[in-house]
């Protein structure tokens, strides 16, 4: 008999193979615990519409509970990693909560809006399973909150960024003004933020934005592959609490951080992983972790 | 007849002419909605007096009630951006505080010192338009807790900057020690703040300390002038959420920001700005935006 | 008479003779009020056994009230700086916790023996004087907690870093996770500490990671020790000051920080050394501070 | 033809008609917009079983879109407002997460169950409309993190309260040791879940648990049902903002509270029920508030 | 001559005796270091009109710098203490407002409008000497917001108290909702913020909204008289010190707080008010404490 | 052989033995695993001196280790509770301090002073065990800082509770004015702060301040035993993580509270202890928990 773990994971890998209508989602090869999230709307230059902000934390949340993720990767179709919120979308929410003939309920109407947009894009974040952003040609607008969302981002040399929204008489409103202070420092992330220029790849490295510059959109894929994998290899256990901790420790004061991953490892720490990875560096073998 | 807003403004104008002692406040040319204050005391290579301290609060909240301010240039007149404080200030604040014979009341009045110096500086931020350093020459003590509030910098390649509070065996307290390690990150700004030594333009530049290094001082006015305008073209409304949303979540957890900037947008998302962005998009014309 | 204080000075000097298991902590010049730590374990490339956490705050506690120790150097005997925990000492923790036969006994057990190797590492932040890393060779693991917990990291050519605890199949619990990213950046410190990969003197120079590159391990100790002599050289009170507010500072908003250096100058500003510092200036002579 | 939201609401409605296996949920009077619902396994003395922690956010949700729901009343069938948690429920998680025999992955699964343990409570907080707990006979254990959780609480003179937890061996980690202390204060907090004592409705009352003491369970239904008519009949504009603002106040500080509230305000202020409000109180008339 | 110091007080005598709007500001007894400030509109319950706004810190302001003035009473005109702000108040602020045909123009603008009232209620924490309310009759809406602002609450026992914004359809923003939860517990807080209901004196007292209720409103200024005479002579570096680490800690973790108070104490501890204490108590007389 | 907690333990309880100069350590009977620490100068009624500052945290330190001590008693031995700071331990720190002519080096000295007092009260927190206050007489100044340090108080009718430092022209340093307010609330305790004033116990008990109130001194102790002993058997992993999670709690959002209490469960949950319990109730009998 099942498990309720295995029925869980039965029905999210059913759940997959009914597709998503802005999102690819494929693992490459079923050897390797890797999946790869494509926005797949090139034409529209991977613009956001309202089901990619519904797809996306639908995906992660299936991904979080199959132990053949143990990586993912978020990447696009087209020569674009993103061209930002589309218009539609925007207009869509516009519009239904100027329905409404008091401006105060309008305005909780679109608050009402809004949050649930924010909420899709920090599914990234609530995904437990490491995710890598590989972003080609632009990553504009909200592609950079969604980029930003991610734990770690690769990019090819003809990539660009622009927190464009700015421009577009618009404060963003999706992430950018929050996590693009911590990974590109606070000067400039209001260089960027006010000014909504564009940045080249090498600029973006130079700040931190992306770890690394690929010279093709192909040596990016090849690239991000191959460190997914790694991730993969990687123990569980570990990869889910370094990410949980550094995210937790991201918002608290040096002090309660160590408070907490002395909580976390109180009970994550002896591993079986642990004795594995102790044993495989004395015998100058691969560990072989238990799967999760 | 006039509204109120309308006679805030008029009375604004009105005190802007009357100018300051320790600066000068301009608008270059009329039709553009760009005011510089310079540092205006070259011989004392603009070495921050009382004065200053009582004049930059109140011209920048002057500029924060004129529609024709949508950008600020924080500038200097001379070779140097800033010597840092005038002895002659920290002098006065001293013996202010050492009249009273117990050490204690002592302590109780000198704080009540420090604390309108701090606001002074503060009022940077508080400033609801952006505002953007232009840097030439030396930038030091002082000089950088005014770089610093800033929400841009930029320089000049014969720019330097050093946090030397530490050299006149001062814990500098007018911002440094807090905005300067969410600028350049906490190892830079303890190095800079223990050790006092002077970092080049090229070395501000690494660290994030600056935007952009121009080649000469004429080159930087040019420069800063054209980002100034550029800021000043855009939406007032969108610049003004930006910079408070980056501002308020620079203090805050991700979360608690997406929140915040989730209720500034219930209200301020539905501009007519917005309207006119995405028209202007459309039809590829430069958009209209309204005036604040 | 000897005061209390002077007595407390004269037993740091004798324990502090007494010597270390893991460490050697010498003042190279008795003229020179700098302190040498050095991991002293070059056979096990200076790997943190429990000694050293016993070791460590111990010697900074001792330093702390040591008038001539104005500076601390943290630095390693052997080609490597720290190759991380040492796996004795892990297992020490963990058959410790894993006597009880119940699981949340152990775990509280645990948690209990976690907390001090934290709390040892800390040290370097209590330690009122500032602390300085001098790298070669192998930064890793436990070698990066140690690293970050120091004011400022200087590094020569050979050094190498690495965050590689993931690959034990552990979560970093000695602070990586909480000061890195304040380092150098949230992006740039989650790639280090998912992938575990190892980076280059240089490039953790483009992070901010160290303040400077010395091209070999006897460049880097000519080079650190007259840094520290720079240090030692300050205003004592300024210096204190310094590392005490920025520490601060770094966990509160920065409001929060300016009230706290508000009230810390009430107290702090008004020294002899401002006074001495201020006539040396005028006088143009290195000043002369007062012992602390 | 139908807009999104009136299409949401007719969704809602047909849903809510399906009804919970733990739950009963009726609008008692159709021309009152106030809903109740009911934990509904008397016999179990409405112990939390697994439907009620899916049951009870799914209801909320569903209400949080009705405009017939401007208030909800958090009540139970049977002499017993709620006996805690199911042991089931809690054998249910604990079996799940010992299947696997690595206690760091146990330990990690056992955390992914309580996870939404927590967030089912707090759905009370998500919930917009004010939530109003009427309790009589026992609530103890997770009846208590239940109750704290609602916005106000009533009770009758038979109700007592206690938090045994710790009587069963467990720290209590459904919310009653975040939310109680700031209910009744840290020391009658600690001291309530350290012993686990009883108390009375009255020694409820006088520490701020409950707001008011019925005589009977009979006279508790009717105050409260009057007590939420009261509220449905305020502006929904206001109720929901003030629920919000407490919510979002209680865990900042002041001064960040009262920056929300004037964004919030810059909202929401200038509603049709403000001078619907204004022109009733003129007129001594009742106002005749719009729906949200 | 003159010190700044002493001019600062001249000015502010000076200005104090012209007068205000809204207030009387009267020394009963020159040779008492007290102050009283009535709201003095009684003919309007001291609804808190535009002028008041205005009057409130400009008042507060002067008293923090006359040593004539120790301790501060915030008394009422008339039956009641304060019935709420005033109508035209809040049209005066929503027209301004509404001049903007661009909503979200509006808002920016609208927000603009509610800080400075927000900031004028937080003049009296801003205050260094304790300010305490004097309570009689209606205490209402902006009346609570007012009183929670202050240091301590007495009040007679004909007073009420109602957060009653809800019922005119507003959310409260002048402090009610960030500070009265901290004063009588969340629960509390909710039920009086969504209810609106009425509370008498002696329920007030219950909660700790005041700190006790005197029998009539002449009993209550005879009883007030004394408190304040009382808290005038004390050593006012200490009431100063206590007055500023009670708020600062209400808003920080308990560690930080006390990391505050040492840094506090290192400057503010060794008075000559401590050893004018230490020798009143061994002489078993009054304490001469000196002026500031 | 031993193993290093047996070692631990045995080493703790020898250096019991050796006893305090400031207070009596005693286990009133073997069988039961509760600790009593007296306050023991009853002739200066229990004024806290600097040997009190040390041997408070050792001793508790040595109970943290002790199986045999699962609940620990403050209580007093004479007819008061504490009087307050001795004024030669005052007078002891100031003179310290004011030996250096640089009074900035006199702070820096005197800041030095301060925190191992505050440390050596906050000990009573970081004792995992509970400890629990037995308060006769008079419980002012520094008696009011240890008492609300612990996590129970109870007290006989007799006692009266003053924060009187302000008498002494003091700001309360020992964290009173950080922990008061959170078990009084806000307003009673800038009430008790700033006036000095003494309550009773009765007034007590309704602020919050005591759980309860007992007939005479010899019914404090006979029913504190009782509370004691109840603590002591119940669960060690239970009440260690309510204790544990409670503080963190209080100094946390209400969210990032129930993250930690997550993760803490997350290891701490499946105890034998919680098998025990459920075995207990099911078969009506007292569990009998394991011993830590």
């Amino acid at each position: 008999e099942m498990t309720s773990t295995e029925k869980e994971v039965i029905a999210a890998e059913k759940e997959l193979r009914r597709g998503f209508a802005s999102l690819e989602v494929v693992q490459k090869d079923p050897s390797i615990p890797v999946y790869h999230i494509y926005l797949n709307r090139p034409a529209q230059r991977n613009a956001l519409n309202l089901s990619f902000f519904s797809d996306l934390p639908r995906a992660l949340s299936l991904l979080s509970v199959l132990p053949s993720a143990r990586a993912v990767v978020l990447a696009a179709r087209g020569p674009h990693f993103c061209s930002g919120i589309d218009l539609s979308a925007l207009q869509s929410i516009s519009s239904l909560s100027s329905l409404n003939p008091d401006p105060a309920a309008s305005a909780v109407l679109l608050r009402r809006r809004i949050v649930p947009l924010q909420t899709a894009i920090s599914a990234i974040e609530r995904c437990r399973k490491p995710v890598v952003a590989a972003i080609q040609g632009a990553c504009v607008g909200g592609g950079v909150d969604l980029a930003v969302a991610c734990d770690v981002r690769f990019c090819s040399r003809d990539a660009f960024f622009a927190v464009k929204e700015v421009d577009l008489a618009l404060t963003a409103d999706l992430g950018s003004l929050q996590r693009l202070p911590r990974i590109v420092g606070y000067g400039n992330a209001t260089d960027l933020a006010l000014t909504g220029r564009r940045i080249s790849a090498e600029e973006a490295k130079g700040m931190g934005l992306v770890s690394r510059v690929f010279d093709s959109p192909t040596a990016l894929e090849e690239g991000v592959d191959l460190i997914a994998r790694g991730l993969a290899e990687k123990s569980a256990v570990a990869v889910i609490g370094t990410k949980a901790v550094l995210l937790r420790s991201r918002d608290q004061t040096v002090e309660d951080g160590l408070d907490y991953v002395a909580t976390w490892n109180s009970a994550m720490l002896m591993s079986r992983d642990l004795v594995e990875a102790v044993a495989a560096q004395m015998e100058k073998r691969k560990p072989n972790f238990s799967k999760m």
